[in-house]
């Protein structure tokens, strides 16, 4: 199995000025091509301590991935440096030079000199076509060691990706892993990973779990000579912890809570509306993160004050002067509110203290309530998240929310 | 000035199943601090991996940080390693093991045997109390070298690196580097870059140029005996980048462009409201996650159905069949509707085109207009970003609505 090792360059990575999202990308990627990713690392803009890693890096794997430092300016040093521990010259190639002038004169802005740069390849490498932006991406491959260079931002680095390196890698590709995750949500990592211990013992597939924001998972990964024999392997191990979790399996790999929402809506011909307070957007954020998501989502309201609260989704006065606008009266009276103003078959509401002050009473910041209301159920959750963390409240609540709906609908059509 | 790698434990890391986010906020902090990061390293739940690129981090700097690999689950080396590396014998602490017991059984949860784990801790070593979850961080000094080891949440390694790990780096924090960044909005990177051309010649500070969605930054960094030395050598040249860039720049630092409109909107007594369909609450969700925006924001709608925008914004139906939902009229209306509905001093809508499909129209994907209704103006601004990027575009094109808001303020109240 060929290794690879993801080596990102910049300063301002190192200064916690940006955060690497390319080394996951790059990963998740190499993983489906079966090339296992044995180390993420990352170096400043300097000359000596970008070489001594590239060195390093070649000399335990087969493959290693650049990102960042090919941008228009002098601190930009990764082809020059790549070039140079591979022993490749750099040369002047007019085409791109003049696909670099074109791009800025589509966008009708003047080309910086500067940005020729992008336009030194080395010799008897290859270039990868930028769709997104000027500089193009580098492969040299010499001795079994392949060096594959990508631009920083991720939105021109991943199509480049896909496009054009994929192909270049395919001498390295035989073999294969494929990981599935049994992804749950209303139970902690460690209870999770009791009911599952045995399997935690297993080889191939090996399972291991791990908890993210308000989540817990098991991830299933197998080696096979391919990826779909990979994921045979791996499918009766997930199928066996489904059934031991229950309902607290919400999907399966990537598949988010508002992704797995969506999908249950579409399939049942059913809307959804929502009413936020402290989660402000986050919800119908998340469900319009996922394309298509207009044919199950018409409105939803952020009713941050009370006065609004009432306003606009009819929570009676009396009700949030006696309970507060945290509270599960409010949370009911806001998801019903919003069900009549909206017209959708299913209206989800969230009202909390998500920090990092409290809202004046006694009550604790991370405490929110959930609500749903439907033609035929009217469920309330509180929930207790015990951490003083915006964030984190915001996102956990806002997934509890959906997961709220998940529940309902699946038990509905379970029935 | 000591020299500190970060080195992130985690398969998951490796598999692109988690994205690192604690490697970014490890360095921003320790940058404060005038200790110098040369080195992210991520490597897997592999006990001969994590202890030949531990020893190879101790070998070249002061001080390593781990994060990861602390659950209670038997993948979770990094304690075992570490305090082999460093020759430090491990010890059950049973004050950790009451204080985890306690943990789980104020969530009225029984503790799985498996969590004891994380009671034993290194003889002689230093013990950060998680307030968070279960695992403690711990600290090892021997030779001159030191050892962090901080558990992978980021909202449970956060605040013990605050609290508790701060203090222990005391002795290595002499001399201090300090950065300022410039953000600015509604400039490519390269044009920024050419208006500082001279200054990115300079020493100390030095200026470095990058691009982030929707947004070019300029980071100026000082070094000196001192943080607050530091920054007064950046100051000087901080404020001649933001006379050359005028109105592009919107804020300093990490400050954000939905901080900045909520600081605005405080001290000039007014208030926001939002009208949204692509963006779909990614602007009121940006602009609650100030806190205390509460005094500044009561109410947004998502209107993601023509029906809606006519509904609760009146947008007119004649406007909305004439030139489509995502056209200059239709935003200028959503907007004059929100601050009709809202009764706020402004209201800002977006509807556009996110991807990846397009609205049936020949309209490109990407395309999208901001419009901004006040009682002494209106303004609307059309926005290409090029781009088949569904996250991207609504990203970027919020941050512009945002951006219309700033620009409105600080042209009304400096005239």
């Amino acid at each position: 199995m060929a290794v690879c090792e993801i080596l990102s360059v910049g300063t301002e990575i190192l200064l916690g000025d940006i955060l690497n999202t390319n080394s996951r990308y790059l990963s998740a990627e190499l993983a489906k091509l079966g090339i296992s990713v044995l180390r993420h690392t990352t170096v400043g803009d300097n000359h000596e301590r970008l070489a001594a890693a590239l060195k390093t890096a070649l000399s335990r794997s087969d493959i290693v991935i650049t990102t960042g430092g090919l941008g228009p300016t002098e601190d930009d040093i990764t082809r020059d440096v790549c070039c140079e521990v591979m022993g490749f010259e750099t040369q002047f190639n007019s085409d791109i030079a003049k696909g670099i002038e074109e791009y800025f004169s589509a966008k009708g802005i003047d080309m910086p000199a500067s940005n020729l740069r992008q336009a030194y390849v080395p010799k008897g490498g290859e270039v990868f076509e930028n769709t997104k932006g000027t500089a193009p991406g580098l492969g040299m491959k010499k001795d079994g060691k392949c060096v594959v260079i990508l631009p920083g931002p991720p939105y021109e680095m991943a199509p480049m990706f896909e496009q054009s390196v994929i192909p270049y890698l395919e001498e390295y590709t035989d073999g294969a892993i494929a990981s599935m995750t049994v992804r749950t949500m209303g139970i902690g990592e460690s209870a999770m990973a009791e009911k599952a211990a045995d399997l935690l013992e297993s080889e191939n597939p090996t399972v291991a779990p791990y908890a993210k924001k308000g989540e817990a998972l098991l991830r299933v990964t197998a080696k096979a000579g391919s990826r779909s024999e990979a994921l045979e392997l791996c499918r009766p191990v997930v199928d066996e912890i489904c059934s031991r979790l229950g309902s607290f399996v919400y999907g399966i790999d990537s598949e988010s809570i508002e992704q797995r929402v969506v999908e249950l809506l579409k399939e049942n011909n059913m809307t959804i509306a929502t009413a936020e307070s402290c989660t402000a957007g986050y919800i119908p954020k998340r469900i319009t993160d996922i394309p298509g998501a207009s044919s199950v989502f018409e409105f939803g309201a952020v009713t941050y004050s009370n006065e609004m609260k009432h306003k606009v989704l009819g929570v009676s006065n009396e009700t949030l002067a006696r309970f507060g606008a945290v509270s599960e009266p409010t949370a009911r009276e806001m998801a019903r509110g919003i069900r009549r103003v909206s017209g959708a078959d299913i209206g989800i509401s969230v009202t909390g203290i998500a920090g990092p002050g409290n809202d004046g009473t006694d009550k604790p910041v991370g405490l929110c309530f959930i609500a749903l209301s439907a033609k035929d159920a009217e469920l309330c959750e509180k929930i207790e998240t015990g951490k003083n963390d915006r964030e984190y409240n915001r996102y956990v609540t806002a997934s509890r929310a959906l997961n709220l709906a998940r529940l309902y609908i699946e038990q509905k059509t379970k029935g």
